[in-house]
Order: C-alpha cells, then structure tokens, then sequence
C-alpha cells in the first residue's frame, strides 16, 4: 500500500548531551543525561507522523556504518517505511553531537556532513512519489530535492518544504512547492535587512502558501493576503533540537486533516512544544491523543476542546 | 607472563569534534573532522606505554553496552592485557563528547559518568599488583586505589598516581604513592592560593616524588629538595585532549628505565606534544623511535641525540 506521505530529505544520528550551563572555553562538564537518537528535518518530521497515525516513507542516504544503522534500525522501530532508504558502500552517515542547556532551550549542534553519493531520484521513487498524497522535501540535497518536486508537480503531489536555509537552488525550486514552511534564518536571508513580515509577502509571490517560524514566538502566515501571528504555547524548554521538523509534521498532518491554516499552524504549535520540554529531536509527540489533549488544555479558544472525539 | 605495569582506573569512550573555533551558544557547526576514541587517564597511558614496547595489564570497569564493547575492543587492539576488565550487567560505560579548536588546543569536554558498581580489588588484581613492576593509578575510583596501593606498598610494587582533582581521600592516599605526578589544578587544590611551587613542596612531605604539570607552560618538580621547571617543547597543538595522560605514560616509561628524573621529565613532555598534535587522547605517540626521534631533533642538549642506538 503506498504511503500517504513520502519523505526525501537528510537523516542523521544526533548524541544529545545535557548540560546545566553552557560552559567556558576549555573547561570539563558532567552531563545530566546523554541521549541517542535519529534526526534529520524530514525524517524527524515522518516518525512524529507515524506515531500520530499516518502511513509515511522515507527516502534518504546512509553509510555502511553504525550510524547508518542506528539510523535505519530506529525509523523502522517507528513505523516508517525504509524500503527507498539508499546505502553509500563506502559512504559515512551524518553524525552530530548536540550540548542543550536544559531548562534554557538553547542548544549548541556540532555536525559531521554525510559522505557519499546524493539520493538517487529513481523509478522507484518516482513511483512513490506519484502514489503519495504529500511529498515532503527538506532542501539539503538540492539535485535530488528539484528532481522530486518536479515528479509531484507533474502527478498532482502537494508539495511541502521544510527550508532552513537560503540555498543556491531555493529560487528554482520554490515554484514547485504548494506549502513554503521556512525557518526565520531563511526569511532573513531571502531579503536581507528586512523583517519576516516583508519575506512573508515576497515569499508568496512564488505561488505558494508560505509560513515562517519565529521559535518561541510563534509563527507567522498569510491569511488572504495578510500576514498573521500565530503565538507560541509557552513551555519550559529543555531542548530545542527538533522543534521545527516536529512543526513540519503537525502541518502536514494539518494538511491531511484538510484543515483551515490556522487550526493547521495552531496544531502545529503544540507539536513542537510537546518536543520542546524534553531533549532530542524525536522526544514528542509520541501519540495523537497527546497534542489533543495539550490543545485542549492550552489553546486559546475551545476549538480544541473535543477535538479527540 | 606478569605484565610490567598494572593500571587500575578509569576507562571511557570519546567521540571528538574537531572545530575551527569555539561557536557561540545556540549555534549550528559543521566539524572539521569527528575521530572516536578509548580514553580514560589509566587506560590512555596503558596504550602509550603498549605502543613503547612495555608489558602492560588494564583493571578497570565497563558497562554491557557499545561503548563497553568499543573500550574493550581497542584496548585489546593496542596490545593491553584486558583479562582484569570488569563488566556490569546493568551498568553504563564512561563516556564523552568533546569539541576541540583545531590549532589552539582549548577544547570542551562533555562527559558522561560511568554506572555500576566499584571496581573490585579481588585475588587476581592482587596476585597482578603484586607481581607488576609499577602501579599506576588515578583516584577516579576512591575505594579501589586505596586498596591497590596498599596492596602495593605491602608488595613492594613502585607506585605512580595520576592525580588530576583532589579528592576527599587523596589525603589518604598521598603517603602510599611513591611518585605523584599531579596536575595544576590539583596543586592549587592543595594549597589554595598558593604558587604551585609551594603546592609541590607541601606535597613532597607524604614522602614521594611529586611533579606538577602544568601545560604548555611544562613541568615542575623536586630536584634535591629545590623546584625545578622542565619546560614543554613548543608544539601547534590541534587538541590537549590526554595530553597529561599520555605524560604519565612517558613518566612510567623512563621509571622503568631508571634514568634520571629530569631525563624522564624530558621524554615524559615529548609525548606530551606528540600527543598535543592531533585529534584524541591517543593520537600519539605511536612508536617508541617517534619519542626519541622527536627529543633528538628538539630537545636543548644532545642528551637525546643517540638515544635511540
């Protein structure tokens, strides 16, 4: 059966250490707890979905390493189908090491870039793709990025890209995306000197519906034609890592749902201060029940308020 | 066959990051390289001393996890005498993520503790201390050196702390050992406030043979009663990580040589800045003619010229 959503992105196997304090130069520091776990914006964003119910694929690269495994071993525990995962024989895994000030939300990441061939857009993928409802694309592979935006496009595959940073290839390859969910440090860099807000505006002349998120406070979209905040739920954040891709997942599951924006962006919040109050980029959501119940507890209206039954 | 030198201490798995600088907090840094290693004061000298040609036996502790396995693994790997290796059923193994600045070797480390039970000083270590030539300990394990020392002293088995904090039984420690080589830190620890001259003075009444070492800036020690200082040999250092380790190394060395203490010193800080080189606690030296072809070329006298034949 194919899955209603299709991954193509990075992965990666993230060491999250927590620390008190963010220390010195040159200094010793005891963590309060180390934890292992699979990252990556898309493939972070299609475990979240798994748990909450939806069928998703990945497809992305690893090395034959044993952080390749790690990777691989951990999205199938979640549920996520690997079967269009691709292996570099001689290649390495993306690696980082995360030191989150736990209690603050900042984190600093150390990454260690994938070594190998990029993803390979073949005729299987591309049958994915076409089968998929949603194709959701980070754009840290830009060849392989373009070349499968282009088959949704072509299949009538709503597009979503998850855009962290301004790349070479983001202005090709915006045209071909539905839903633009851009990180402010993306916002910045499209027009430089300018505030969100204005990005927003120029943003959405490539056709799509474009979001910005602003961390802790909030996100920002257009609703016909004007830009809207949308707040974030206050939490205590112990780790940060993730809240973005965890973000992505709640819009899309948004978007399968065929809610209106603000309900999909509302939810989306609560998705990613569920993941804020632990570490690593996969703590939470772990059930679908979970970001009800936090919605209903926490939302300003009482849309929420039965939204499980 | 006995081995020539026991070590019972600490042992640990790193992973380090190598960084062009030191990043702000709540930044992303792509690392210049990421090399994984065994490190661990004890079992970091017991590789060197391998590497050299000594006999050497390893007594200290692991968990059942990869990192155990990994510690285990490359120990034996380096020729140490790993049949005194406990393991924990349930346990953790030490382990660390450390971020060094390439080429000003400051660097950050981020370590997790070790979880299980105290190394255990049965029959078997006993029979091993007693039959070593030396003992070198750390004081990461309170218990265990005090009862190996001991076992020592009894033995006539010469006996070399690594001490790098102090601690609340160094005190009774300090007169069982019979050279001491501590760090800076530990020297300011003992004399709050003081020079580590006088540290080094008020440290050799327990009766040893005390050295402080202090960096870049070289060694101290007590020659007939007066400090002396060795001074390092100028390296680009690209990561201190186990530079003291691999110091003690040198110091056992040259002790089982019986040279001259300032000559011990002289190698001792030769490994150092071999060591201070390159990435890891391990990354040199790795042959006995790399140390000595290392002082011919560097060292201020032609003490070293011939040491070799």
């Amino acid at each position: 059966m194919a899955a209603r959503v299709l991954g193509l992105g990075q992965c990666c196997w993230d060491r999250i250490g927590l620390v008190r304090d963010w220390p010195g130069v040159d200094s010793k520091t005891e963590l309060l707890r180390l934890v292992e776990q699979g990252g990556g914006p898309v493939a972070t964003a299609l475990v979240v979905l798994a748990r909450l119910g939806i069928s998703v694929q990945f497809c992305g690269r690893i090395g034959c390493d044993t952080e390749g495994r790690l990777i691989s071993d951990d999205l199938q525990a979640e549920g996520v189908d690997c079967s269009l995962l691709q292996r570099d024989a001689r290649g390495r895994s993306q690696t980082a090491m995360i030191i989150a000030e736990q209690g603050r939300g900042r984190r600093n990441v150390f990454w260690q870039r994938r070594q190998g061939d990029g993803i390979q857009v073949d005729e299987r993928v591309e049958t994915a793709i076409a089968s998929a409802e949603i194709l959701l694309l980070d754009d840290l592979d830009a060849e392989a990025a373009l070349a499968a935006a282009r088959i949704a496009r072509a299949a009538g595959t709503l597009t979503v890209l998850d855009g962290g940073s301004l790349r070479p290839h983001s202005r090709e390859l915006l045209p071909l995306i539905d839903h633009l969910v851009v990180s402010e440090r993306f916002a910045r860099q499209w027009l430089p000197g300018a505030e969100p807000e204005a990005a927003l505006m120029d943003l959405a002349r490539s056709g799509g519906q474009v979001t910005v998120t602003l961390g802790e406070r909030g996100c920002l979209s257009l609703v016909e034609g004007q830009p809207v905040r949308v707040p974030a739920f206050p939490v205590d954040a112990v780790d940060t890592t993730g809240c973005g891709d965890v973000f992505h997942a709640g819009y899309v599951y948004g978007l399968l749902q065929e809610w209106p924006l603000v309900k999909i962006l509302e939810f989306a919040s609560a998705c990613a201060a569920l993941k804020a109050r632990g570490p690593g980029g996969r703590f939470a959501p772990r059930r679908i029940d979970e970001v009800f119940d936090f919605l209903a507890r926490h939302a300003p209206d009482d849309t929420w308020s039965h939204a499980e039954d």
